[in-house]
């Protein structure tokens, strides 16, 4: 079975969760400028979602890069993503309509968390149907960052108690961990690792 | 005439189904973690027609795997399937604001069964172009879960006069059929079919 | 310059047309099934519709079979019968909550016939890309449903001035004559229009 | 790594986005010709929208044309074009429901100006990877519409401080610049640039 449709369909869904979020944003009755100043939140937060749906799709696309065979495991767990990802634009519309409370805050984490665990299953099914000694288990060995971000994802979560910003530069701060080009930091964390070479 | 378009556009329409569902979650204006319960119900229906469109996608996916030339027939079948299965978003938010209640869940299952015959009907009309020697026919020949689905879909309708979550559990039920591996229960299957043997 | 993405973005355009217009079914506050009796106008408006945006893909899907060279002209003809078919959820909705009544009954009408020109203009420009001597020229060469199509529109307008229903008969025969498979109806066309041979 | 996936989502997100600025024209309540008078804005903004949506689709098609490779930079200078068009259905929504007011019309030049920046930006992306001797380099080395068209949007949001009015003909006129066949255009731009040759 080929991985066409699978990419074609997570394309497509991708391609819905990020464009509908902006449905959110209703247009204010009002023509004054001033009238946009309450959905700046709802702007920033629907633009950090889409920055982090871009992320996954980025992800999602590097991933099934090297796939050739689809088992019916890796259907399942692909869809577990989308699931997740899913839920972005309620999350987003959540937190926009109520100016990064900490509810809001600690949920979008959640959502966060359980898409970066079900973003690490597919990881997980794709290397165990290629083997362990394939490129993909090579190229993602280290998964430095797939192991950071669901910690910091709790430590956010946490964080939302004491105060939401706190939880909100996180959030930034894991999008730019992921947006910043691997190779110098995995060059960085290669050497990192390998002191003695 | 080649599947690929025919592909393409059920996959955006199944794409599209699957997400648009998400949008009758409205997120709540209050900021409160409370303001998620009363959509419990609503993530629940979401998530179990969630699955089933994963399962009607990934039967679909092998369904036209063996499809080479599509004829007219087979396109109009294959609409007539996506006719169905969109009404999903509306059924889905119609149980989700009304808690599970007697005549949503009724009208789910009602909507359900016709999905069911409708892609039975596609199945038919894949097989007549192919021929019944053909490798789809022999693969879906004792087709055990085609026929279970829709005689349990009738029972879960007429049980909702009794009480709703039976319904409920059927539904259940029948989701967690199709997403248990076909081998095994196969394999049971045909060995109590062909006890002498 | 292909046709792949000209196939997949309209792909994609119709998938989403045909899909949110169920959008416009809104869920009933009641559970009783009777609160489902109000949206039958829209249900059926909606499967109308649906059945159009269907015939509209299928005929598209050949239209584009034979091409191979897509120029400019023809990406803006394409554009074109697609801003016509995105007016379809809107006219659909219109109706759907005015329960068929005469004014929407005829701007119905009227995105219809602007839709069958928008095609007409299409396979014009396809043609005059691939020459009259085409396969696709003396494929549509008698096109007798393609110029029947818009002078029923044209009545159908009219006739809302005496009752919108005849204008639905019209409609729902409109969509019968493109559905009827062609092969019948061209060959009993062919042999009345040479009587002689 | 291939483009296909890059098109393809591209595809899908401006597929959305051309369609679901019709969600934000309602369907009135009221069954009169009349009800659809004060919708008229919203539809002429809306057919603007798709218009240049349209635009940069195809030009967008063309730039991906004679891509082969695709880098970290293409991918996020693409999302990035695609998160400025994803604000137009917002923004098309906001100057409907205000008939064509100063400040609607100042921000829809707004995001023009960055739909425009990012396109460029996209464009540059490429060149970078392809050489500045490639084909696009040499097929946009003038590139006379991609320079005067955010200088055009600057003009029409100073513009909306004086009348709106003068910013919307300008909108027009470069849809219109765009939408003209390149070929005389850049037949007589070329002449006139070497005049002496």
């Amino acid at each position: 079975m080929g991985k066409g449709r699978l990419e074609a369909f997570s394309d497509g869904v991708l391609a819905i969760i990020i464009t509908i979020m902006v449905l959110e944003m209703k247009a204010p009755h009002s023509a004054d400028l001033n009238a946009l100043r309450p959905l700046l939140p709802l702007f920033l937060s629907y633009l950090l979602s889409f920055v982090y749906i871009g992320i996954y799709w980025n992800n999602h696309h590097h991933l099934l890069h090297s796939l050739q065979q689809v088992s019916g495991g890796i259907l399942w767990a692909n869809l577990h993503l989308l699931f997740w990802l899913s839920l972005f634009p309620f999350v987003t519309a959540w937190i926009g309509e109520n100016h990064f409370a900490a509810a809001p805050t600690a949920v979008y984490g959640l959502v966060q968390l359980f898409a970066a665990i079900a973003y690490w299953i597919l990881q997980r099914a794709i290397i165990a149907r290629q083997g362990t000694d394939s490129l993909l288990a090579a190229a993602i060995g280290k998964d430095f960052k797939g192991k950071l971000s669901p910690a910091l994802y709790v430590i956010a979560i946490a964080a939302t108690s004491i105060a939401p910003w706190i939880a909100w530069a996180i959030y930034v701060a894991v999008a730019l961990i992921w947006l910043i080009p691997d190779r110098r930091i995995e060059r960085a964390l290669a050497e990192r690792s390998k002191p003695d070479q």
